[in-house]
């Protein structure tokens, strides 16, 4: 069975929702796939993998001036929180085919993992200290200044 | 505790097995990283993941004629089997800061997938059926030709 890519918008500025092309075979087994610059709307400069993180654990906790990023909870699962300084929102990542765009200058914390969850994020920038933001005072000043 | 990126070369024309550079941590759980164009090297179009795949099935068993592959099994494990038409090796990858690459104009087959396992490939080019030769016989003509 062919389960064709959907695109859901959300309540917070730029978050999108997906679900991606996936292909389910009972014999063969399962492929969910994505194009960069197609259904991600961007090319990565760099991945990252978070795993056995204990569900006590946040994680992210931060917000990028410029980079972008798109998660997908390959196995298990775990929750995100969007928020863009008006508006929150929190999505539930609880199979492959799922994942979460979430564009520069909107806080994210990844929390409520499963044992097994493995959290694959795709960034559309290098890895650069200067691009965080860490502390949500100074995030609500950044990104509600007129 | 930080372990940086090793990179060793294999018996298989251009196929190299990687450890990504991983950061364990008993509190906060683990984040293995890589970066394309640096250690993955080359940027990708596409990504795929497969998952739910029965033990007893094989994936892949085909070659690429452009398209580069970074395999990196991000939960369980399973096995891959490369060959240039001149030597073959057998890789376990058993852990996310493990990964594999694969050159074009190599034969792979994924085997011996866990239960659980999900194994994201990262490509180097968009999906094209003119690029997979899916008989061996007809890629040892194209690759062992004079």
């Amino acid at each position: 069975m062919i389960r064709e890519t959907n695109i859901s918008p959300s309540h917070v500025r730029g978050v999108q929702h997906y679900q991606m092309k996936t292909v389910t075979d009972a014999i063969r087994g399962n492929l969910t796939v994505g194009e960069f610059g197609i259904e991600v709307p961007f090319i990565p400069a760099r991945y990252f993998v978070t795993h056995s993180i204990p569900s006590t654990q946040t994680r992210g906790e931060h917000a990028h001036r410029t980079c972008e990023q798109f998660l997908v909870c390959v196995h298990g699962s775990c929750s995100v929180t969007v928020d863009d300084g008006h508006k929150r929102e929190s999505f539930r990542l609880d199979h492959p085919g799922t994942a979460l765009y979430i564009p520069a200058m909107v806080w994210a914390v990844e929390f409520d993992h499963s044992r097994d969850s493995a959290l694959l994020v795709l960034a559309s920038h290098r890895y650069d200290p200067d691009d965080y933001i860490r502390d949500y005072e100074a995030f609500l000043r950044e990104v509600l200044k007129p």
